[in-house]
């Protein structure tokens, strides 16, 4: 079958001629690609910057955002049947440690287990992954539609990255719903939660904290066009980030925001998002590449809360797609056939991208 | 009446006669103090660190951790009655602002205002507070072997300390509890929690876990003296911190500890007790004076929460003398005359006092 | 000034000509009145159904749902001003005892003191309540128009009644929030919450369950016309209750739905809520008048819970002013001059009231 | 190998040689059993109470509180290793519906799967289950001494069951655990917990209470020798159940219990816990076998919650037996061979055993 592989670092991915991969294993799924997202990582992989911190063997099938219909399952999959369109969650577990027993599948025990970081991954006609790590889409859904749902290593794996100039639409959409899902108890009516970032994570952000929360949304981006956008999501107030933005979200909000998710991670937002938030807020730290550099007289006197988020779970995964199948949280994607990958990673590199880049097989 | 009161920075406090306070608005209390305890904010105040930040006029009367057993009452004041046994919390509030209503007292929106501080504390005989800052004592309590647990502000007002070489018994009692108890949900059987500094705020802080929670308690220490204290008030294990104290902690628990309690704050514990949690586990900030300083990528992929915590609040206050009042946390005190302040001050400056200095008026 | 008052059990209340009430009390406050809500409760009193459980002087003015603008206050009271548009919680409380201090207002030791039933309410020009009872309206606000959400004793004190045959239109908003409060944390993506009674109680709970959660929401009533307006509201799903509700709802949802609120509170629903639960599903009991009958064995192989639910906090009632102001949730009501007390009285009785009636002074 | 066979309802079980169970299946795994817990489940399915609602092919092997020693295990058993100490869940679950993946084993969507009531259960020398419901004991444990805490079905399947006289030495501790679990955020210093019922649930129940939070622990029985047991496992009062228990509650504790355990759950007892709630206190119905009868108008005065519970979860099982092995719950029991299970059985039924009665293979 055709796949998109890394021979070497530092050149791009070859469309190869690879065996098609069977569900030998109890617990193995092996789905059709209805989509595969593109995202950062992937080029940063075929950068080399994983080499050390997370080595695979080369050549490497890249793809950890997948989705599609289950194609065939091992001897112990009971739960799904082929021709379920079904949507991958990026990490294999090992389902009886406590993490995993109670739903806290990033800390599987056994460490992560990361497909198209570690191991073969889904740009590729077939993808093997775990019955574990599938989530069942509703009958009628169109895998390529939702793919960019599952992003993967992302947020997790950027080992070497020292800096990240921006988070463009290759970011990680799940990690986004996470750290909204954390802080829904206290967004209630009369709060305020500031999206800092209103690209391709903040854009699901701002969505799921309008279908989960009565909360006002600020969202503070650098470009106008951004903004423009952020509205069109549903966010109630937008605010260039120009200098003055944690002063006008203070202006806003009267006390500071509730919540701020930092959607960036970068130094310069890392400061900024705190100086927004009320006495007792907390800071959700989604993106990074920055460093933390607070002083403890300030944290103590403002009482705040610095929750730093990790991808997301099994779950968060499930509910998701529901937010997406009940039409409250949209995608915005832009399609490439599989063969065309290198044109996908080229736009990617320059920018030329907006939402989501998704890979469909033949 | 006897009055301890500072009348320049610089130099010692001196031993005054000033008129008694009167109950004169309709929610006044007026106490007759029992015990006001010495605390090293005490000796900030007097050296003039707070001059700027928490501006007052001079002569001011200290004691801002005070018990005692009411002596009048305002005229809209009708859950006290004269000789009732009391401590106060060391912060005034509104009763009418939203936090106020939901028991966030420390985030009244009226702001600080804190006697002995910033109006006359309670280093007197006589000491006007307002009634919704006081708790009531068990019938039979003495006033004078709770006082510290009012500590005040302490925690909140350093605002000119650079650094904290350690804390001393001048520290927040009712600061430990509070950031004890927001983490007991969490605590549960199998759980370690680590108390990092086994001194004046650790000494309590080992009681309320040992009180509140199934964890095991890990007491980590540079002094050999604190860590056989540690054990004495039921620490499960003792660790010096000799430069390996995190890798112990890891040794001890597999995993990592699900809770840290900071009671130190300084840059040498912050990273290394940060290096001490498990996966997904929570750091409690607590002392200060230091800056967090943690790179973006250990956070998210360690997926880190550190809490700030400031004093806490009147329920907090109301539920430890409750756990002292059981004996399930006893304080360690060293009693001084009233007249005898600057002995006691003395003590405090030449690190010669154990547990908390408590100055007894005549 | 005019006011309504009941003279004689049994008998219409009368417009009488009282003297006006004077904030002399330190915290106390006089609202110039803009509306007030006539409810079923109002019947009751004057029927005489309370003559023994909460004793009255007679005449009594009525008036529990009361809302208006500040016209005196009391020497303590800082944060009101002359003018200001405000809402009357129907509780009188203490602001010092425990459950006050943690906002659990219905809950304060003092015991219930409810204007309008045990002392002089809101139907008539001025109103006197305390400082604690009093939530600030936005500027522009019309007090006549939100005075439904104040809704008091309803809930609370029908301690007389033996049987309610249906709940009509004035019934408690406030309360009908309150329980969807409790609940939002458990309603997450791909929940489904039912509302049982789709009228006064229900289409406020409909609505703040939309403004709150992400679940589907299904709408069961005896009456088409009221599951037509539940649409309008906003529910997701409507079904009549013609003896196959709970079979409907679970074939809408698969196991039973997540939470059921049941408005109405009668023999007959009880059983069928419960019976339309998932299992570890709860039931919120929110109206009242029947007996709970649950075999235990099916509680707890279905691992139910039960939760009753009284009146709000003022917490609660400040949220739920928010979100009226937003546009969030929207109250229908029906206004009358207050000199056309009986008027609306007679057409409550007879069931000519679409929402709530209002009465409007001068 | 040897077992306890049930081969006609109403006649006591054999003991047979039966084929040795082997670990077929992937996820199998076959323990050589240290002890089996007896309890009145036991009694009830061989006295053919169960045949209708449970029905199970006869001759069946009894035994659903199992603890022993891995024995052998399937091909993708990769966690488990032979010689390691276990205790097993008494449900067998499937691993990958939303309940199972998020803790909640008791409902798993495939239904209930209990040895000992459905299929082959511990009274045996091998035992076949599966590797999500193996718990690792520490190495040195001996099985037999912890066996009942993985008391299984008694709480959830007395499905015929009408009246249950008095809950003996043979319930539920996984249970109580649980029940206890449930509650621990709500019961901080100062509060009070009642356990209704100082048996075999109840003597876990207080234990658990005192481990794992400050409350005070009221225990309710009407037997003296109970009471008197009661304190020796931590019970801070005890109260005689002589008609005036409620009131007795109230008066030890002022407004009366934050939660009351009823680990009787008959008619007599729910409505004495209930009355001995404070308002918005939580009644936690964990025996069973009365109905519970409560006027809503009384439930709403009081906002009282009614929790009812279904055994207990995989992870609830883990913390228990660590508590277990800090010596902070012990377990009473009396030890029989394997081949006396008949005597065991009639000590049983005559009242003659004092804590869990544990058959001990060979």
């Amino acid at each position: 079958m055709k796949a998109i592989a890394v021979h070497a670092y530092g050149q791009p991915p070859r469309l190869d001629d690879v065996p098609e991969p069977e569900a030998s294993g109890p617990d193995d799924v092996v789905v059709r690609i209805g989509g595969a997202g593109l995202c950062r990582t992937d080029l940063h992989i075929m950068d080399g910057w994983f080499a050390d911190a997370i080595p695979a063997d080369l050549p490497l099938v890249l793809g950890h955002e997948n989705a599609g219909w289950v194609h065939a399952v091992g001897p112990a999959v009971e739960h799904l049947a082929v021709g379920d369109p079904v949507i991958c969650h990026p990490n294999l577990t090992c389902g009886v440690c406590r993490p995993c027993r109670m739903g806290d599948d990033m800390r599987c025990t056994s460490g992560p287990s990361l497909p198209g970081l570690m191991c073969a991954g889904g740009m590729a006609e077939l993808f093997k992954t775990r019955a574990r790590a599938v989530v069942k889409l509703a009958p009628e859904a169109a895998p390529a539609e939702v793919a960019a749902l599952a992003d993967a290593g992302l947020t997790a794996y950027h080992a070497v990255r020292k800096a990240v100039p921006e988070l463009g639409p290759g970011t990680a959409f799940l990690t986004a719903y996470h750290a909204v899902r954390k802080a829904v108890p206290d967004l209630g009516p009369g709060t305020a939660a500031v999206a800092v970032g209103a690209g391709g994570l903040g854009h699901i952000g701002i969505q799921c904290l309008k279908a989960m929360t009565p909360a006002s949304v600020i969202a503070v981006d650098t470009s106008e066009e951004a903004l423009k956008l952020a509205g069109s999501w549903g966010a109630d107030h937008e605010v260039r980030a120009d200098g003055q933005q944690a002063q006008q979200v203070r202006d806003l909000t009267g006390q500071g925001a509730d919540a701020v998710f930092d959607f960036v991670g970068e130094d310069a937002t890392i400061g900024d998002s705190v100086a927004m938030l009320r006495p007792g807020g907390t800071y959700y730290l989604v993106g990074y590449g920055g460093t933390v550099t607070l002083p403890t007289m300030a944290m103590v006197l403002g009482e705040i809360t610095v929750a730093a988020n990790l991808i997301g779970t099994y779950a968060d995964l499930a509910d998701l797609v529901t937010l997406a199948d009940q039409g409250k949280v949209t995608l915005h994607s832009s399609r490439y056939p599989l063969e065309a990958a290198n044109d996908a990673i080229d736009d990617l590199r320059h920018g030329r991208i907006r939402g989501r880049a998704i890979l469909i097989p033949g």
